[in-house]
Formats: structure tokens, sequence, C-alpha cells
């Protein structure tokens, strides 16, 4: 929000370096963790960065993560491999998948990594944007981690925001599409409640299919799904490619990660990477890529709308603003992180 | 529509095929393209089925399909590959690319087919389900054949309602999810136009961002997107990954095929399949899919609602019943095909 303390990255690594450490986590695997979750923030994906910390030490206190993880594939054949994520913190799990990914890619034109017992990741985005960074296509699937979506025409919540990342390389910064196939993705359900703003209507409905606007009253309703019947088929879908096909929970068996920090999650993701030498010369792909868009944002205005915006203008197009002026935290996440840091013995977060 | 003369399967098939074959089109190549329009119907697709026949004659006489093409692989490495369609009929194009997507999933684990110099394929979902009829998890991509869809925020049409179709094998008839980025495909409005029937609120606007509601004025209007913006992006990366990435046209640079027979339409699609028996026993995958959906399907109903209806469930589970019962044509489609038999010197349509 506007006037809310700018905090710059790296302090904002280092801390949440430090507080993963102080859970129990290994120092570069904290390091890794704290770099993905900044990265987050600094897409402005603010529902998934430094906002999670409390609830990632929740789950590290209780011994819901395993702090010593043996990460592995226990699939593979060409590109597509199987990735047991060893109730590893998702960011661990994801980094390798993706990386994975874009080496099968070298090596056989595309690679997909599905994982399984994985855990939440933080923002679809950041992974999709690590395929394209390699100069390759990227397309990121996940179950999301509770279910906060009714099907269409149902009132029991078995389903979650499942979203997708696609991200591809573009002179300047990636095209990069990060969306929860929910209108409002469950993260700025809980940022509005710990503002204590209301909600718009068409983001969620209660049991009777009534509008709900009230955040505080969430836990008892529904998301609603993009376009109705289509966004459910999206979320459906996207949950059987990232959860069952990989033997990882999704429908009824999906844990509830912010009202249980101790049962394993079995969280599963999906990432596709596509070589585009394959396809023709990379730089001219994304040159052709770039020409489409650019002739999109410079297209007529409709009245009422100042700028046509593609996806990734506003992620990582702000991303150097923000590393050059810091990322915004809420006072109301200031104060958890300082409290935390008092329960945990760390230095707390410096916002001079 | 209730009350329309069913026509049965076979018999539509063997009067599109004697129509494309007095087009032009060899015997084979026609009976292909003519099974593939009856999936389509079959599959309730009836915007992309018998009902696109006039517009294929009318291009097939204006010489605007090649009808001796060489649909070839131009690139290919490991399980990604370029098939140029020649600008033959889409069909004949797509049906290559998912077969050889298949193959090339069985030798390298997954199998991502684009094409360019393509053409209208008909019904996305088609496509999607040959994969899952091969036993693999199939996803498709395409650029629509015209652009029909501002910008969110803009007012030229320079996006087509770019669908994505999602096809899983599952015990009964697959997981189909088929849809277009929009709140209603093209094909819809068309349909509306025939049967002089009003477009409901949602589906589109005029220029100003008003609601447009008359289908015979769609022509200066725009689609909406699902989820406004989201849907927006989700149409752009959908083209970016069909049309650009694979030298076909997206953007400024598409043809409406409806308004010009002539013009090399150079469509692009993508195909995706996924061998299940990499990631474990297909068997048991597809009954945990199964499992998954039958658990959907009997969970509780919203008030208003008769039935949770999970993707696919209307198309591929009523194919038995409308192969039984035969394909519903309007009577404004049976003129077209009467004229269209008696300007081509063949049998009419037998209905009875």
């Amino acid at each position: 929000m506007t006037g809310d303390p700018c905090i710059p990255a790296p302090v904002l690594r280092g801390f949440l370096a430090a507080a993963l450490v102080s859970g129990g986590l290994p120092e570069g695997d904290a390091a890794t963790v704290a770099r993905l979750m900044v990265e987050a923030d600094l897409l402005g994906a603010e529902g998934h960065g430094t906002f999670r910390l409390p609830r990632y030490m929740a789950r590290l206190r209780a011994g819901g993560f395993n702090t010593l993880p043996d990460i592995r594939p226990v699939a593979q054949k060409g590109g597509l491999a199987l990735l047991d994520g060893d109730n590893a913190m998702g960011h661990l799990v994801m980094e390798r998948a993706a990386h994975l990914a874009v080496d099968l890619a070298r090596s056989h034109g595309i690679g997909w990594v599905g994982t399984r017992r994985s855990n939440h990741a933080g923002a679809a985005g950041v992974y999709a944007t690590m395929v394209a960074e390699a100069g390759m296509a990227g397309l990121y699937l996940a179950v999301g981690n509770a279910n906060h979506m009714a099907p269409w025409g149902g009132t029991e919540l078995l389903l979650s925001t499942n979203p997708i990342a696609i991200a591809l390389p573009a002179p300047g910064h990636p095209v990069l599409l990060d969306m929860a196939t929910t209108v409002a993705a469950y993260g700025k359900v809980k940022l509005a409640a710990q503002r204590g703003q209301q909600m718009p209507e068409g983001w969620m409905i209660d049991a009777s299919g009534n509008p709900l606007t009230d955040p505080a009253q969430a836990a008892g309703g529904s998301l609603l799904p993009i376009g109705g019947p289509k966004g459910f088929g999206l979320s459906l879908m996207f949950g059987l490619l990232a959860g069952t096909l990989n033997g990882a929970a999704f429908g009824r068996d999906v844990i509830d990660f912010n009202a249980d920090d101790r049962t394993e999650t079995n969280t599963g993701q999906a990432v596709l990477a596509l070589d585009l030498s394959v396809l023709g010369d990379p730089a001219v792909l994304a040159a052709q890529v770039g020409a489409v868009c650019d002739d999109i944002r410079a297209s007529a205005l409709r009245p009422g709308f100042d700028a046509i915006r593609l996806p990734g203008d506003r992620s990582l197009g702000g991303r150097e603003d923000r590393l050059a002026r810091g990322i915004p935290l809420s006072p109301a996440l200031l104060a958890q992180l300082d409290q935390l840091a008092a329960e945990q013995g760390i230095a707390p977060l410096n916002r001079s």
C-alpha cells in the first residue's frame, strides 16, 4: 500500500533466511527459500512472499516440513520426469523441478517435471520465469494448498485456486501470466482480512450462493471461478494434471496448510519447458513475441482505461522499481515479523 | 435444438465427404475431414461441426485450401516437433499432429507438436480426446480463425477466442475440458444469428464498452474474455504458444476466414501428449482420476442446481446418445446444406 515502509530486498532476504534457520532449515536451503520468497514480493505477488513467513515458521516449529529432505527423481523417461519432494519446503522442490525441466528440454527438446510430496512454493510466476530466463517457454501448474472453492453447482470446498503461470522470453522482460483460476486468489482474501478491508462482490459466495464480502467470514464460503463453469473446469484439470497424475493430493485429501501444521500436505506441481531453439532462432522468436505484444500495447484504448497492460507488465515490469525502492510491507505484517523475531530470538527486521 | 431433425452420424459423414470431394478434396482426405467434423457434432460442439461446411466449401471453391498438401515435420528434436501444414484443411494437419505427439510421447515420454500453415480444425476437444484415447494426457491450444476480441482495455479486435482443450483418460469416458477463453465462442454468436436469437449480456461489448446483445451487430463489437484481464491473458499466451512460436499468424496478421476465402490463414495450433505409463500404472492413474471426479459429482448441490457436471460429462457423456439418436441440425442449416448440394450437383442430405 502507498505509504507502507519499503524494505530493501537484500535486507528482507537476510531476515527471512535467519528466521528459517532459526526454524531448523540448513543455511543453504534457508537462503534459497528466502530468495524465492523475496522474488515473489519483487513480482508484486505479495500474498505469496514475506506474507507467508509466519505460516511457514509455524509448520517448521511443528515439524511439518522435512528439513533434511532427499529430493529425487523417482521416474523418468526422455523429457518426462516425476520428482519426489520428500516433504521439503516447496520452494526447494520447485526450484529443482524447474531446473530439471530445463535440463530435460535441452536434451529432449521438451521437459515436463511433475512433483509429489512437495509443499506450498509461493508465487507460480517465479518458476515459469525461471524457465523463460533460461531462454525457453515455461508453464507451471499447481494444486493450491487449501480448498477454498466448491465445484460449479456444489457447496463442498473440494477445489483450490489451482494456478497457472506461463512465461515466454521477450525483449526487456518475459511475458508472464500468473493467475489463479478463481476470480481472486485466497492470499488476497487473507490480505483484505489482515488490513480490515471488505472484498468486492464477485470474489466469493456463501453456501446459498449469495455474495460474501466480509473476509472474516471467508472460511464458510467459496471462492468463485473465472467464467463460472470454465474456471471450475480449468481448476479441476490443472489439479488432476499437477496432483492426481503425480500421486499427489487433490480434492478431498488436500490438507489445509493454514489450519494443520503437522500433516504432510503431499502437494503436487508440474512445470514444462520448451526449447525454443528447436522451433527457430530463439532471439528472432523472442523479438516476434515482443512485436506482437508491442502492437497490442499500442492499440486503441477503450474509454475508461489509461493503458493496455500485458501479462508481466506490472510484475516483471515493476521488478526493477521494487529492487530500487524496496518492498512495501504493511504495518500489520511488520508487527507479525517483529513478534516472530522475538519468539525465535533473532534480530528484528531492520527498516531504517 | 429440441425438435430439430436428427441425422444419423454415418449419413452425415457420407454427405459431408461427398460435398468435400465435389469441392476438390481427394476421397481419403474428404472422409477424414468428414469424420472429424461429425466428431465435433457428436461432442455437441455444434458450432464447429457440420455448421462449418458452407464456409469450408466456399474456401475450397475459391482455391483457399491446398487440396494436395505435403504435410510434413520441418523441425524436430526429441519430443518437440513443428509441423508445416502446407495450407491443408486443418483437420488433416491436426489429426497428423495429434498422432505425431502420441508417437513422440511413446519414444520420449512427452510429445509437443506445433503447427503452422494449418487451417481451422473444428472442435479443440476432438484432438485432445485423440490423445486421451491413446491412453495419454492430452492438451491442445489454437489460434482462433478470426479476431473477435479486443485486448483488455482496448477496442481493436486483435485477439481470437483462442481455445484450450485438456483430456485425461478415466473410466467410462475421458475427462474433457474444451473451452474458448472468451465467455462465449464466436460459433455460438453465429448460431444465435442464424436462429434469430438475442445473446445474453456478458458475451460481447461494443466499442464503448456497453453490452451488445444483437448478434446481427456482432461484427462491430468485442467478445468478452472470461475473468476480464485473466481471460485476456490466457488468450494472449495461448496465441503466442500456438501461433507466434510456430511461425504462424497471431494478432494483427490473423486472416478472418469468414470474410476472406482466398488468403492463406497460416493457422497455428499445438498439441501435447504425456505418456502416463512413465508416471505410474495408467489403469491405476485413470481410476484415480475417475475417483476424484466421482467424489466431486457426488458432493452436495448448491440450491438451484440439479447436478454437478464435470468437463466432458455433456460432450463425451452424450456422445453415445447422439450416435444412437442422430445429430440434430437446425432447419436453417438444413436449408443451407440443400442449397449447397444443388450448387455442387451432389445428392441432398437424406433426412428420412
